[in-house]
């Protein structure tokens, strides 16, 4: 991973370790029989996506309105936005174009929410189909799952076509947590689907998410969304849900100052590396080439590195180093291109076709 | 800055909080007779380097070779280089170039550093001038003081001008650890020109940094090098180096979800904001129409607010609310675009000209 091809910083993809976790995901996801619609806020690239889809992907996940443009641009047919979109004057005329051309799911958490992305659709041919998303533990966005045939009502009287829930089990991002917020996913969606059931609405669609969850076994979703899996990353390591040699995606950086015994200076910064450091994570990144060393301080274009004691001798100023982001979907939205590897070399650069793409 | 003519999330700058910034600094380092070198990592901006050099600026400091050829471009004609860059083969020819065209200092704090940079001018026509980096305590890069002659030596043999030395610092980013980091930085300056100049070398230039420190009296320096006292943010109100009435840029945000009594959800998250969250700052940005409200949780596009009991009735889902980021610089360059108001109109839009310009 260390061409002398691109400068330093850059990221680079294994290709052979991408395809492997793309497999992997995928067959895990079949012999469950659980769909899978990965989410693309990771990666943000064409190439990524097509090949989620060639692996049976029955769509994507998107956050942003803008990412669904670009995936739709590309030829993907099947998106949901995963989020509680607020369809505000600017977005409706863009969520009705995107409704026209591809199937269109939307999140819903709230009755003014629904209300307003109802307007999306009024004298519009095109039909918004809707999730409502319900917290189970996270608690970000989300209505309770017993207040979402509530939610669905709303957005079904303003013309949303009601398909189902969804939720985000981000409270498996802790140690151990993982097993916990799994089953608290399962309940919170089979709580909802039988709310909206009971009320009358179309249940089918049960969709959770999160690498970290994705392959605990369980029962309630009818999906999963899992997006960081492509790549994987430093917190996917420390919290077990790989090993290192799963990490698709680093950021090759150049040993650039050697200031003190034990000391060295990377150029990759935060504006590469991104300045996620959850609580329990050591460092701002893992070095998988320096092994016992660990990323001290992070400025926006230096990591400082404190080397492990007795270690074998240091790489000399100049010399390059590969360093995992903690948290990859923020690395990634930091570069425009990805330089893609695979034995040892470099065989093609990737476009971060979605990068920035926040509104 | 609340104005519905850009989605949101957006970065949005008060274009006369901005020029009040500048203006003072610019009167402030001319007051205490030292040179002024914005650094322009923090705006990126073409727009505000020009009003930078148009207040007096000697010239601008910036990271990387990419961030200089694109003040180059915009016809800047001193750049200094703030950084220990090595000079690789793919970097030489650029920096060589570079060098043609405008004066061209860079960092150098090793030796092995200062003979790849030698390289960059051998057999050029241009000349290349050295600042030696030290360490004045925030134990990142740089050099101790008494080495600053063995490392111009070897700038020197390699081909370089040196002029004098730098320093960042950096350690002034603590709650009442400006006056001591500047105490540092006048001393490290000083030690290191006095070796500089006991060797030999030329020790003019005594170059130091940061908006915490700037406007600390003291004495050593005879430039200084801040960059985010053209928009301030929420770090600096923390180290109280600036007020709330003084920050130049916000994020605008749009309430998504109000999931619970007390508890809001915002669509500004970790990928307009950026995760940096130091140990002693209390949340993920701040919140300055929702006093004593906090930004508990940060996911890249939610931004959850825990509001504070008792306080006035919290706005409304698809209301806009402004975040100041914790810290600017990297907030800045997620975005390609910042929305300029005069007077709560939207009058211009400049581009992030250096965005993600990393190499």
């Amino acid at each position: 991973m260390l061409s002398e091809e691109y400068a330093t910083p850059a990221l680079v993809v294994d290709l052979e370790a991408l395809e492997r976790n793309l497999g992997a995901m995928a067959a895990a996801t079949a012999r469950r029989g659980v769909a899978l619609r990965p989410h693309t806020k990771t990666h943000k690239c064409i190439e990524i996506a097509r090949r989620q889809i060639a692996l049976g992907a029955v769509g994507l996940s998107v956050a942003t309105v803008g990412e669904a443009e670009v995936f739709a641009d590309a030829g993907v047919d099947d998106l949901f936005i995963a989020y509680p979109v607020w369809a505000d004057r600017a977005r409706r005329g863009r969520l009705a174009a995107l409704a026209e051309r591809v199937r269109l799911l939307v999140g819903v958490d709230s009755v003014a929410g629904a209300q307003a992305m109802g307007r999306t659709v009024a004298g519009a041919d095109a039909v918004v189909e809707a999730l409502v998303e319900v917290d189970s533990g996270h608690h970000r966005s989300g209505c309770a799952p017993s207040d979402a045939a509530a939610v669905a009502g709303a957005a079904e009287g303003a013309g949303l076509a009601v398909r189902g829930a969804f939720t985000f089990p981000g409270h498996a991002y802790a140690p151990r947590a993982a097993p916990g917020a799994a089953a608290d996913e399962g309940r919170s969606l089979t709580e909802a689907a039988a709310a909206l059931g009971a009320a009358g609405f179309d249940p089918s669609v049960r969709s959770g998410g999160s690498t970290p969850t994705a392959l605990v076994p369980g029962a309630g979703a009818t999906e999963l969304r899992p997006g960081v899996y492509a790549f994987n990353d430093a917190q996917q390591v420390a919290l077990g849900t790989c090993r290192t040699s799963d990490v698709a995606l680093a950021a090759v950086a150049t040993v650039v100052s050697a200031p003190a015994p034990g000391r060295l200076v990377l150029d990759s910064g935060s504006k590469i590396l991104g300045a996620d450091r959850p609580d329990w994570l050591a460092g701002h990144g893992l070095l998988p080439d320096l092994p016992g060393a660990v990323v001290t301080g992070l400025s926006e274009h230096h990591a400082v590195v404190q080397l492990a004691s007795g270690g074998r001798s240091p790489p000399a100023i100049g010399q390059r180093v590969t360093v995992v982001p903690n948290h990859v979907c923020n690395a990634v939205n930091l570069a425009d291109e990805l330089f893609v590897v695979r034995g040892g070399r470099v065989v093609d650069c990737w476009g971060v076709a979605a990068r920035g793409r926040l509104t």
